[in-house]
């Protein structure tokens, strides 16, 4: 049954496997005692340690394991921003970063700090210019991925950080999605990653501090981990996680240029599969082992099931899959459509035939969502062209319906509507703000923009052709 | 080898073992996602849930699984402190506290918070009377363990929590040290544990919180764990720990027994076999796993490592074995000597014939260090009493000498005080603070207190006979 949400977490490496066993019978004690036990602890702890900053390419004194990725994430910010507080309190993070780091910057706004918001592209890149754009003086922190865990893009860590450092700023990079593959560009401050990412096991991540760069923990005071992480470490698991890394990376050259090669497929194949797709993120820059597309009329939360039960194992940044009712950050911040979304993220070892197989299901799982949604049939939208009483605007009301009805509702009256004429939409899910707009954008029917309507709001769109 | 170093960390329990190893299979994957393999991590996590709250004895919603024990009294008292903000900032914890306890009464107190530490008597214990006295109309929280990991002494958690209620004020209560042998008195608002202290895997803590008391979680938010405990679920550890306390309660009873029959061997015997030897915490309400003793005249490091060597894995409160040079928090609160510390805390399953060897290297061990001092031999102190002179006091210069060198040093010139007279102890050591006076009241001469001095302090003892 092939799995393909590694982005999510990976199946643990046996190589992560092998080590956690062993550690479980060395390494179950605390560190920082005398006896033996404790004395063994330590030696697989600091063996582990630098190991780690090997992969990452840094001194091991500089690098601690945190909980998760999430944790060391959390806890970099706050503690680079507390380091600088005489500097300043901004914060600039780009659009499309990881919860964890937009939640913690809509704490430190919560806490009088100010951020700003860095834009990206409809592939998902931030632009370097404007970070550096950004940078003020009284700037703490600049926050940047390696590359984004939805869609892939790789963002231009290296030029970023040569605009943080002539500004004296120090860049935090997460490296959560990437460390697996490749060390991470040159020139960040600190660095936040996740071992189940890599294979590793969960409750691991890690946060590495360049020597220089101010930083002041934040919460009570803790012995362990240099005072950067409290609690007793997760020994036997930080074991199985650092020598998952050095494995990983051992092969990451040629198992990401195979994996890149699938992805590539994917990229190329699904539109022709499939009609009415839209393959996002950057198609070269990106990171080897994902691919995201979403589909016109789809319930994303329907085909996830679709596939499950087709044998496949994949993750959506839909509306209709998340807890929270709303499309997925990236998605909106590219202006891509969410409806229908799926991610691909292959694991190590993923097998080519695997595939081929997803492939050759994903066509009928789609169809099999759309005609239970009675979505209009590819290009129907523009089969019956009619003109006359365009003065009389069309509204379609779709209060009430979740994603991707609303759209559904939409494409099927297009038809109706005469060539230069509109059609409003009134509706209520929050999806139909990001994907009327890429409907219009893949249709070729022009976005006359939304306006607040007495539930939800009023989209309007000018057919074309 | 005996391992007797359970409160710092036990070994993992079989079934712990067993576990996780199939957790780690079944359980790799992110619960938050829809595909099977999340469904099942899902399922395993819903079910630990389930099982460690029927231990704890709360709903499975009030339960949510923390990375360690640390963060569980981190992450409670910052949210029971920023939940009752309204009501006040006033922070009741005792004086033998678990460091994260006092770390974060520390953090909460740098924050303009106001703290009342609660002091205990020489068993350790601290009286609920004065934590009733210490509530205020600004109480926000109360914290008290369950039972000292030092040195045993079980706490009035039932009658504090009646006080607290009484005062309608939350209390939090560490559990960490006797979870895996009893539930923890009722009347508890928040609770929290460690998993590694019963036999669970390390990364994995618990926080409990009742319906019903207010509490609003810090830091950045987090859609994990009710939002209590951000980053992803450690979960094979976290079913892992749920399995094994659950079978270490299933025995709890039969083994506490049996435990606390050794433990009493050590606590009658280690008098008899050692000289000058201070058996500390109370005798009866006490952990039935754990048992802690001084040894006059003892580096407490130097005992650990002869200890070792024969075999034994214990651990110290003494000053001379941390990296912070000052004794335990624990015993100076108690009063009670700290020199020659040792921390016998026995795993499940222990043997009694590792308790008997143990106590037939024990003296040995000691006698070797207290050779290696130079220290006086027993009652050699009163073997010489002189008199006359007792105008000009004696002045022992103990500047730049570690615990125990005062003590030694002024036990050995004890003989030529004439009785009536004093000697004067200058030292800079921390340990002497609680040990000179410790040694006077274990030989029967006056105390007759500290005074600054141009470096460290001047201690002067009064010769009683």
């Amino acid at each position: 049954m092939p799995y393909f949400d590694a982005a999510s977490a990976a199946p643990l490496h046996p190589v992560a496997r092998e080590a956690l066993l062993a550690a479980l019978d060395e390494g179950w004690a605390d560190p920082a005692r005398l006896h033996r036990e404790g004395r063994r602890a330590r030696l697989l702890l600091d063996a582990a340690r630098e190991a780690a900053a090997q992969e990452v390419e840094c001194r091991p004194d500089e690098l601690v394991f945190t909980s998760s990725g999430t944790r060391a994430v959390h806890d970099g910010i706050a503690g680079a921003l507390a380091g600088r507080r005489r500097v300043g309190r901004h914060l600039i993070v780009s659009a499309v970063e990881h919860s964890s780091v937009l939640h913690s910057a809509a704490a430190h706004e919560s806490a009088g700090g100010s951020v700003t918001e860095v834009a990206v592209d409809r592939t998902g890149r931030a632009d370097p210019a404007a970070y550096a754009a950004a940078l003020r003086g009284d700037t703490a922190l600049a926050v940047l991925q390696t590359a984004n865990h939805e869609v892939g893009t790789e963002q231009p860590v290296a030029e970023t950080a040569e605009a943080c450092r002539a500004a004296g700023v120090p860049l935090l990079v997460d490296a959560a999605q990437s460390l697996g593959w490749s060390p991470a560009p040159a020139g960040w401050s600190l660095l936040a990653a996740s071992a189940h990412k890599w294979g590793g096991p969960s409750g691991v991540g890690l946060l590495a501090v360049r020597k220089g760069v101010r930083f002041a923990p934040r919460g009570p005071a803790d012995e362990r981990e240099s005072g950067r992480a409290p609690g007793f470490e997760n020994l036997p698991a930080i074991v199985a996680a650092a020598a998952s890394l050095r494995a990983v990376r051992a092969s990451a050259e040629a198992e990401g240029a195979r994996l890149r090669a699938l992805v590539d497929r994917i990229r190329a194949r699904v539109p022709h599969l499939v009609p009415d797709v839209e393959v996002v993120g950057d198609p070269v820059r990106r990171l080897p082992h994902l691919v995201t597309f979403s589909c016109l009329y789809v319930d994303g939360e329907t085909l996830l099931h679709a596939l499950d039960r087709a044998g496949f194992s994949v993750s959506s940044g839909s509306s209709c899959t998340s807890s929270t009712l709303t499309p997925s950050h990236v998605l909106r911040a590219m202006g891509v459509l969410s409806e229908g979304n799926v991610r691909v993220s292959l694991p190590v070892g993923a097998a080519e035939e695997d595939v081929e197989r997803f492939l050759a299901v994903l066509p009928e799982a789609v169809a099999s969502v759309r005609d239970r949604l009675s979505a209009p049939a590819p290009s129907a939208a523009s089969s019956s062209p009619a003109d006359g009483n365009s003065d009389a605007d069309l509204v379609v009301d779709a209060l009430g319906k979740r994603c991707p009805l609303p759209v559904i509702e939409l494409a099927k009256v297009i038809g109706d509507v005469p060539v230069g004429g509109s059609v409003t939409v009134l509706a209520d899910d929050e999806a139909a703000r990001l994907d009327i707009p890429a409907w219009c954008e893949m249709r070729g029917h022009d976005y006359a923009g939304e306006r607040a309507a007495e539930r939800g709001a009023a989209y309007t769109v000018r057919r074309r052709a």
